[in-house]
């Protein structure tokens, strides 16, 4: 499996560990990972911090040079406010552990130009899954539903 | 002026006072007001609390059908990242109170049903105009330019 998605994958069992969201995502620069992050709804009590909104904090505030040559790496298929992220700051790709449990906006990302790669994982799957089976209503708060 | 957005302009005000970005933005419901914020990239060293996300963190956690019958006030128009979010949580109106300085992603909203109202109002106007002549490049950080 690729490495940084292995990383992501690491945030989303920590988020679980912690009675979290089992979403994880890490920012890679120059194939260094500058932020880490994990969905932080119950841990912080947070509507904002999603595994990438996350990840993107912790990287603290960058340019736009560096952003417009990072990869976002993510467990689960970016919504709405991850993509328009995305978008904002002008990061070019995105790899995506699964979009079978959620669906984001990779359309609209993709429609804006950003490299889009869906990696199909079982791991983030089944975390996402098992989540799921236990946990809807958060979920559903989660997602806006 | 509409009294909510008056309360905006107070959070970019407020924003100011602190040596950050003037942007400010309220979210009401039933009339009331259950959150407000200004831009903290300066306060917080932080790169996703735009007004729009201080306002919706600071209502803290809400279901959807709180968010549903919500409006966003914000003194400036909405960027990727704060419209994504808009969508996410399916809030259903956003008056602006201004696109002139920056034009954010009305469109996108107004495409999937978002009642986007733009104020043009002067005080919002003048609170950007003074601060891009001061702090380009703070700006340009804050819209990944």
């Amino acid at each position: 499996m690729d490495q940084y998605l292995a990383e992501a994958i690491k945030e989303a069992q920590k988020g679980l560990q912690e009675g979290g969201i089992p979403i994880g995502s890490v920012l890679v620069y120059n194939g260094k990972i500058i932020g880490r992050g994990h969905n932080r709804r119950v841990q912080k009590g947070s509507v904002i911090l999603h595994g990438e909104m996350d990840a993107l904090e912790n990287a603290g505030r960058q340019s736009a040079k560096i952003y417009q040559k990072s990869t976002l790496y993510t467990t689960l298929s970016p919504c709405p406010m991850c993509s328009g992220t995305i978008l904002l700051y002008g990061i070019p790709k995105v790899v995506i552990g699964e979009n079978e449990t959620f669906m984001g906006e990779e359309k609209l990302l993709k429609s804006r130009g950003v490299e889009v790669i869906v990696e199909d994982n079982d791991t983030c799957k089944a975390l996402m899954k098992s989540f799921l089976k236990e946990k809807s209503d958060l979920w559903n708060e989660d997602i806006g539903v």
